[in-house]
């Protein structure tokens, strides 16, 4: 991964620390809460508090989009949140496909947090031929054999999959050749995908074992402090 | 964050990086997947593919483990398999508590993947009295105002927050008050908690925007070659 970064019209033009970029999203969410009510300029320890980091990570974060706010003033919040989705691209729209419309299919197709950002789900799809034509909001679900079509229509270029862990290859296989170059992957499986695919993976089992980690540590300190 | 090592009992007593923690989990479920082939030993280059990092970052993250395979034979799968599990603490038996049963609370209450890494639901919770009773595969739905009384009886440790992000704060309090310890958050709220406390965020949108972040550098390759 490549750190070095260069300024074209004000934006870096090399990558950003991958680190960095996760973060960006929750410091946009913090920037418009704190815009909502009101708040004009944010000091780096007021915007790194709210957005649950330490305020040195912040404001090396926000280095790398050429943001250094003003020196007793802190950062103007329009400008910043605007620097920030643009960096991120959320002022852009974004079709999203779902694939695997079971429990946690549904739960996605109905999560508010997706339209606000820029991601609008366009299609829902299934290999149930069974479940073809049923509604969940305003959106049918579609037989998987469709998908190249769906894809091409909407000029979907994300793809989200939410099936069982064995069919997750397959599926994935299926939306790189429809032409997806992004997916978020639910399901219990290490996608391989060709160069030029992002993947992103959700376990939600991962996360909580990293909770019982720490609860384990928590649980027998005496454990840890003899040497 | 304090990362020095020491062994007592071949484990390290203090911390491991926070990154390593979380790819743990990743390197367990490769090893399970590569154990049920019948394979014996793996290489760290194998063991890297499987699980998707490159192998110098594996190398690395076992070397806290005090695991450092055999040269020219690899990591013998089962035993890392153990001192991994015992590292994480998977093989104790977890106690979680879910609050807000709507579509993401039953998909999470369904989640295949909990039960098989040690985490069992014991109580879906939720603040519409109207759905008290309603059953989703084993469990009824309790009112909220039971929650004391559920984390004592199953001894619940984790909690998980399904609800929508304005009433999360108020329901991390109330786990807070009732003696949970760990929390992992799917609501759009950043909580605050007490020391002691460990929340992580499972943020759908946040992954959808860091997967945007790359998308648009993807979509517009000349913009990001010009210096």
């Amino acid at each position: 991964m490549n750190q070095l970064r260069a300024q074209a019209n004000g934006r870096p033009v090399l990558g950003i620390p991958e680190a960095t970029v996760a973060r960006l999203p929750v410091y946009l969410r913090a920037l418009t809460g704190l815009g909502e009510t009101g708040m004009r300029t944010v000091s780096s320890e007021q915007l790194a508090a709210a957005a649950g980091v330490n305020s040195a990570k912040l404001r090396k974060d926000l280095s790398y989009l050429g943001s250094y706010g003003t020196r007793g003033v802190g950062y103007d919040v329009e400008y910043l949140r605007y620097q920030i989705a643009r960096e991120i691209g959320v002022n852009q729209d974004w079709a999203v496909v779902i694939i695997g419309i079971g429990n946690l299919g549904q739960a996605l197709s109905n999560y508010g947090g997706f339209r606000s950002r820029g991601f609008r789900i366009v299609a829902l799809i299934d290999g149930d031929r069974s479940r073809v034509g049923e509604m969940h909001g305003d959106l049918p679900i579609h037989h998987i054999e469709k998908l190249d079509e769906l894809v091409a229509e909407h000029a979907c270029s994300i793809g989200v999959i939410a099936t069982p862990g064995d069919a997750a290859q397959e599926v994935a296989d299926r939306l790189v050749a429809a032409g997806v170059t992004s997916i978020l992957n639910f399901a219990p499986a290490v996608l391989a995908v060709p160069d030029g695919v992002d993947v992103r993976k959700v376990d939600l089992s991962i996360e909580l074992q990293i909770l019982a980690y720490h609860e384990q540590r928590k649980r027998a300190p005496g454990e840890e402090v003899q040497a």
